[in-house]
């Protein structure tokens, strides 16, 4: 079986499925992306990943390249075609092929589209789920709208590279002021001394996390207090519990943070209730 | 005749040439570029170019995708398979293909390489010479290090758009203490009221321009005082004369900022005979 790719209307294999390299995603970054998990062959929270690529698209004022039903369909497609049945969706979204200038062009082109899916390694997520994983800290680099799902993410792969190369498997990144913003590819959590969910508020700081929302959503349910604010290295040091949320792994328990254990280095007890209450929650909607 | 562009060791038709949607300049904006003037059929300042190709490269721990000698030729070949005399030649190196995932490939990939050469409109350049161009300043949203001329342009994308819509020809991008950073896609000059020529120095926050640094020496060469420090909006507005620089452009003057006259709202005397200076200097090179 061939991998299969949607690329601007056809579906190609995956080996020759390409872009104009005057595309302006690949010669500006000019675009933007989502990665929707997939469970069972449903794909998981998608109208809110939807909604997300909605506002960023919006931000970047970058037309829809296909209604959006036919990009639910196409997704279905692209799941279907590579007999996914736990693993991620990713769609990208450029502002479109012309001759390279920084302004928009000023005649509109058609905005490019690319969805891939590919299965996940659930052997290895379910092992990090259950041994916890190690964080180290770094000064936040990036740009100032980290709320737009841009695929300028040359900074995120320099900090995560930086973590892999510490033996760590995300790096948490600092602001100016030495709150922890986010990391480089998820969103960061502490639960406190006193039992509280801490994590930061959502704005141009942070990507507002789809699974962060069904998160908060879930310690809701199961009746956790919720602070929504910015934390520093060192109070999440000394928190009994942390942990990191992506789509494609929704909660991954923090057991170290710059080779500081956190709580009894193992992963927490309210971390996992989370994320089984996650599950929940997703299998009722 | 078609329009040919370098893709990866083969020379192919401007329409056709592509890369892969895995390729990471297109999926995490991991790569970098070069833009060289042409004039006359020659490459300009060529050696600036590829020691600055180098350095970002480097701290990217990018590889050469081809030797040195081989980068020229292929300079050579797609300006002369284009027949440009007066143009430009685009240069691209990412870190090559791989399945999408944040750290550096495990196993290292070819760096993917793209050239392409165009004309430039050389009647609407020399207008803008003659008459002058209108700057906006804007907030610098970028991420901290513009030192690296890496392809994650989505923040200057949106200033030079912001600046067109404005009616005019750049941004002037403002750092959080009130000091002009550089342009969107220039560097940013003042003469203040004593004469003396202001720009920016290199570092971290402005791409080392090679135009900047050729105009440096033609300025040492005709004997004009350098000032390199920050300068504001404000300062700019009272300067005696305002220009921006770029390889493509090598030297425009500024007539106004955010709606301000500079000097008499004509072209700089001391611009002119820098830009003139310029070109000298490189002749005799």
């Amino acid at each position: 079986m061939f991998r299969i790719a949607y690329v601007n209307g056809r579906y190609l294999r995956h080996a020759e499925a390409s872009v104009h390299i005057e595309d302006r995603g690949y010669q500006f970054a000019d675009g933007v992306y989502e990665v929707c998990g997939v469970s069972g062959g449903r794909l998981m929270d998608e109208t809110l990943h939807l909604e997300r690529l909605r506002r960023s698209l919006g931000e970047l004022r970058i037309a829809w390249p296909v209604a959006l039903p036919a990009l639910r369909h196409i997704f279905r497609e692209v799941v279907g075609r590579n007999r996914v049945r736990n693993g991620l969706v990713y769609c990208q979204i450029t502002r479109g092929v012309a001759p390279r200038d920084h302004p928009f062009p000023a005649m509109p082109v058609k905005p490019a589209l690319v969805v891939t899916a590919k299965r996940i390694d659930e052997a290895r997520l379910a092992a990090a789920v259950e041994t916890g994983v190690a964080v180290i800290t770094m000064p936040d680099l990036r740009w100032a709208r980290r709320d737009i799902k841009s695929v300028a993410l040359l900074p995120n792969i320099l900090a995560k590279q930086a973590a892999r190369e510490s033996g760590a498997y995300e790096a948490w990144l600092v602001d100016g002021e030495g709150f922890v913003t986010e990391g480089a590819s998820t969103n960061a959590w502490i639960v406190d001394t006193q039992g509280r969910l801490v994590t930061r508020p959502a704005g141009p700081d942070i990507l507002s996390g789809v699974t962060r929302r069904m998160l908060l959503e879930a310690a809701k349910h199961i009746g956790v207090e919720i602070v929504e604010r910015p934390f520093t290295p060192d109070e999440a040091k000394s928190a009994r519990e942390a942990f990191i949320s992506a789509s494609s792994s929704i909660a991954i328990p923090v057991i170290g943070i710059d080779g500081a254990p956190i709580g009894n280095a193992a992963p927490g007890a309210l971390t996992l209730r989370l994320r089984a209450a996650y599950r929940e929650i997703c299998e009722l909607s």
